[in-house]
């Protein structure tokens, strides 16, 4: 990595942090640049506004959440309940650690930057379709081996699984503890055994 | 009502509609004293700031809220699923209206303030408690009528069924259209007639 590489990326972290805690509008471009100690000039090297860099911070969220969802979702020693299961549980364990005041990033922009930006609304729109394509081939899987039961609309469900996980986090902000987790966990279960 | 009353319902109406498209903290007190056509003394004769402000709105909210859910939710001309069904489908048509531009300001709130003031997550962490405690009674009654399959733990399924409505509002917002709603209603169908 370059050294301009990693200024990019320490601002990117620096960003993702804040505009979890506190939003993407709500974050000043000086508050940005106090946390992360880099100077305004060195900031528009790396980055033409703060729509671009918000973009960019999306972008690197996105990977981040696609990488870390994979790695349990396509987890080839897990079974399929194994795999949503150390999904839920890296995520109780991600939100509890952090007194459950982050939620998902991607929840956060949705609801915050979607009306105010098409670009962000549409990449949005785009990652939650790709974490909907993964619940799938688990779902899909599942299915194929018998651990759950005959799923007649797997894309139904699978944007099900989906939606009602980032209404469970929005739940969560105002209770602050993983009740809203357990309880969508304990209703996906029920949803994948019975049909 | 009196002229006072009257000034303080339209700053809370204009409020509420700019905190809805743009969220609280993007919303400056100018903007909205400038969308209302209210002078700066006369909004501090109401309301002791922008946080006093932000809570009166919150609770005319919830209050509005809650009305026009019971409308539907303790229709009792209604069976326990059409008045799931008249909930449902009269939100649909409000976001329609609103080219799925608003989400739920509950829900909004949730994700933008709860991290940042004790007394908002307490409000909204209520109100969410009592939407659960309306649904709840129209399973209760449900499954007592035999319209509904038994549900055993029937708290579980209303803090999921609140739960997952919110989630469904959050990808809404990044779709702009109903698909969410839709795939949500179909859902609890599912959960309600098979157990």
């Amino acid at each position: 990595m370059t050294k301009g590489e990693v200024t990019q990326l320490h601002l990117i972290n620096v960003g993702a942090s804040l505009f979890h805690l506190q939003g993407y509008k709500h974050t000043s471009l000086s508050q940005i640049l106090n946390a992360a100690k880099v100077t305004k000039g060195s900031f528009y090297f790396h980055f033409e506004d703060k729509q671009a860099f918000g973009l960019a911070v999306l972008n690197q969220q996105i990977d981040w959440f696609k990488e870390s969802s994979r790695l349990h979702l396509n987890n080839s020693d897990l079974s399929p309940l194994e795999k949503i299961e150390t999904f839920y549980r890296s995520n109780v364990v991600f939100f509890q650690k952090n007194d459950f005041k982050y939620g998902c990033l991607l929840g956060n922009f949705s609801q915050e930057m979607s009306t105010l930006s098409t670009e962000f609304a549409h990449k949005i729109a785009m990652a939650f379709d790709e974490m909907v394509a993964l619940v799938s081939d688990v779902i899909c899987e599942g299915i194929l081996m018998g651990e759950f039961n005959a799923i007649e609309d797997i894309d139904l469900f699978a944007n099900f699984f989906i939606n009602s996980w980032e209404g469970a986090l929005v739940r969560m902000k105002s209770v602050k503890d993983e009740s809203s987790l357990v309880n969508w966990f304990t209703m996906i279960k029920q949803l994948l055994f019975i049909t």
